[in-house]
């Protein structure tokens, strides 16, 4: 990939300042760009980038104004961030090919069929009964079960296991490791203290547009089916027990782990190393912070929680700072009851 | 499957209420049975549905007393929820039908051995003299180490890894994923700053009826075994530190982490996202609940522990409650400051 | 592997008390060690155990005094430990020799390169244009994605995935099930509340003589590389997101997470379970014990954290235990303000 400056401004619908006839070959980050590179400048904190890198062109806001002289060409666009994002896409689709054939060895039942454009790498295997749509990528050593249905455009990334009966959408991506559909943490029980194994009979659905990160794992449900809405993006080591519901458009951060049977709503945001309880219910456009805990449900919409056990993140915030200066706290107690005592005496 | 409502109840030595000669073909919970299902009333908590549920038959405890009208046959039982369970099982075995023979390619060694009615999937990998078992299920793409031993009955879920000299019992369960027996976290800090791995040639032991989740990772003995009683059970992406031993009928729920050569009594009970330090003993029927960290030796029986660090349950709720009013309580002492310090001055 | 006490002494330059001429066939801890077992005494804490071991021989201290009679005959050396991994490594290559040759069926493209003495298990897969160096081992179903590099001596286990562009040092350890080089979780909201994926077209970077965990995730940089310095070790279920940057010399234990963009200096220790946010930056031999959460740059070196959100150690360590008492903190705040309101009256 070779491009002029001026190429890349009418991509992006921008405005050169400086020479724009200069030969642009990779992207990268301001404080590391080289000559022949491109960057962007989109958080005001890196603008002491801006009078020092060595990129031949840097992305920036049309409102900016500078305060030193440069040495970079820049691109002049209403959404430095976005633009940056537009080329970054179109960079990778040019490098990164999507693979396609069927690499030798690799396992599909008679029963199973894929549709065109697809891609099934050496030592992937698909059970029997399976239905995946046009350009569905299963990538070399993935594991496809009996009964699983993939929708066109879903890649399933190196070493996933999706167990039997999982409904996959369409433009979903389950990334290397991640295991969907295996039997719960169901046990029930018995009268001498050992445990029995309560059978797990249901189902994973993700909706379309639906990121499972890697080595995240997903139980199916003990009846019904464990869900995620379209668009939600689950990401690493991220752990979702049986017949979890996941809204629309909510993001979920790698470690954390939902006990069974809890709902979340719409465009919510679960921060890294997050913690729910069992059949707790989160109301759309919750936000909860690291490594907090929620115990309870939660009705009202927009709420900002943290802490283990959760609750309002700026009273949280609050305590967390009285927190730090208990030993105080106790001291000051302490001679407020010497002086009562004091006086008290005679 | 197809039975009538009659045909159930006598299997469940229950008793009808309303029309038994109706057909059911399917299992469901409460709230989202159809007709043509069947469902279960455990929990009182539910019991609203009981009247709205559009299943053909609902299996009730006994002793149950309507309180409004139903549209449902009943099928009375002692324990519905027992009842209802062994129809799940019934059904899970009619339905998912175990695997049996060899699929190719896959990979078994010379040297090895595996008993009567077993399964080996595409792309397994048993590496020289293993023993396994008869009815040993080995899933597609699961990895089992030199001198591996399984015992009868047992299940290696696709993708599992069971690295070099792991014995596993009969009837456990490693779901896929898992990795069982590599080498721990054990590194010599050596007089330049910088660390070298210190070998790990102990293995991992699996009594009887262990459980193992997905993508947990359990770590060999530097000496001796890393061991897991009979009949516990770990969920998914635990992690088991090189010599942890567990007892027996002991759960641990996803995400917890115990570090190296802690100890674990039997029926003991660890909720979500526990972490347990190194060389700490838990006295058998220990409950610690979530995102608990325990880091000191629990030598009484039956103790419920929580908070990061773990103590008293009951105490640590109390302690939450003040913690979340800590600013207040701040202020308070500093009114009684003030009026101490405006008492004082005159 | 079978010497006697004496052969042994002279190896680790040691002086032996009691029989010299007595066998020694294994390794074992000091509590479980049984006849013709060597052993080794190193923290004080086991002392009681020199006194009932069943061991032939324990290494034991040149400083050591004796306060009972024992049983076992003694090798003095300068440092137990050292002296006991010294045998552990040399029994450890004598019994797990490294895996040489190609298993079939395995894949590598044509345009990918290893070097002598290498190791291809079965179902193992190496994508294109990779350059693998000499006595590299591939476990079996070990995933190599293209344009990888990996060093001389280093080790990649049965299951794990190294993504496209990755570069692995020498003598580097990537355990089973590990993730290394995935698509972080890099998503951009979209006016509609939807998430739009950022193209990710960094990769990651392993220096000489890095570990990383069984089932770990480490994901590439968006730009430029996410990197481990030399020496540095990763524990299981680690999650490292994109462009985290760690020093050299650096542990972090199991299930800790690091989000996008954070760096972690050289010499420093993360117990496990451990949070930190993004672009937060952790100064040299930084120590965070179990559970924390780093949220905020650490400037001064070698510090201790604890808490989440973490603070020093030993100010935590105090306030936590004021934490317990909470309940009693309160009510004598109400005493003193009852005697108040109660002086104030008259």
């Amino acid at each position: 990939m070779e491009f002029t400056i001026q190429q890349i401004a009418e991509v992006l619908n921008g405005s050169v300042e400086g020479d724009a006839t200069q030969r642009i070959s990779s992207l990268a980050k301001i404080e590391e760009a080289q000559a022949g590179s491109l960057t962007f400048l989109s958080n005001a904190k890196y603008e002491a980038f801006l009078y020092e890198t060595k990129a031949s062109v840097v992305i920036v806001a049309r409102t900016l104004e500078l305060r030193h002289a440069i040495n970079s060409a820049l691109i002049r666009v209403d959404d430095p961030y976005s633009a940056f994002s537009q080329l970054l896409e179109f960079y990778a689709q040019a490098t990164r090919t999507g693979k396609r054939g069927v690499e030798q060895p690799s396992f599909m039942a008679e029963t199973s069929e894929i549709g065109p454009g697809h891609y099934r790498g050496a030592f992937s295997y698909i059970g029997e009964n399976c239905k995946l749509g046009e350009n569905v990528l299963i990538f070399p050593q993935a594991y496809i079960g009996d009964r699983v249905t993939i929708g066109a455009g879903s890649i399933i990334h190196a070493g996933a296991r999706i167990y039997a009966d999982t409904v996959i959408g369409q433009f979903c991506v389950v990334k290397a490791g991640a295991v969907v559909g295996t039997d719960g943490f169901g046990f029930a029980p018995q009268p001498d203290g050992s445990y029995k194994a309560i059978p797990q009979i249901g189902n994973v659905v993700l909706e379309d547009f639906v990121s499972i990160g890697a080595n995240a794992t997903i139980d199916c449900a003990t009846l019904g089916s464990t869900r995620i809405g379209r668009g939600s993006k689950i990401d690493n080591l991220v752990q979702l027990a049986h017949n979890v519901e996941i809204g629309q458009h909510t993001v979920i951060a790698s470690q954390s782990g939902i006990a069974g049977s809890a709902k979340i709503g719409d465009h919510c945001v679960l921060a890294g190393q997050v913690g729910m309880a069992g059949h707790v219910t989160l109301a759309n456009r919750t936000t909860v912070t690291a490594q907090s805990g929620v115990g309870k449900n939660v009705k009202q919409e927009g709420l900002i929680l943290q802490g283990s056990t959760a609750f309002d993140f700026k009273q949280n915030q609050r305590a967390q700072i009285v927190f730090r200066r208990l030993p105080e706290l106790e001291h000051r107690v302490e001679r407020l009851e010497k002086a009562k005592s004091t006086t008290e005496k005679p």
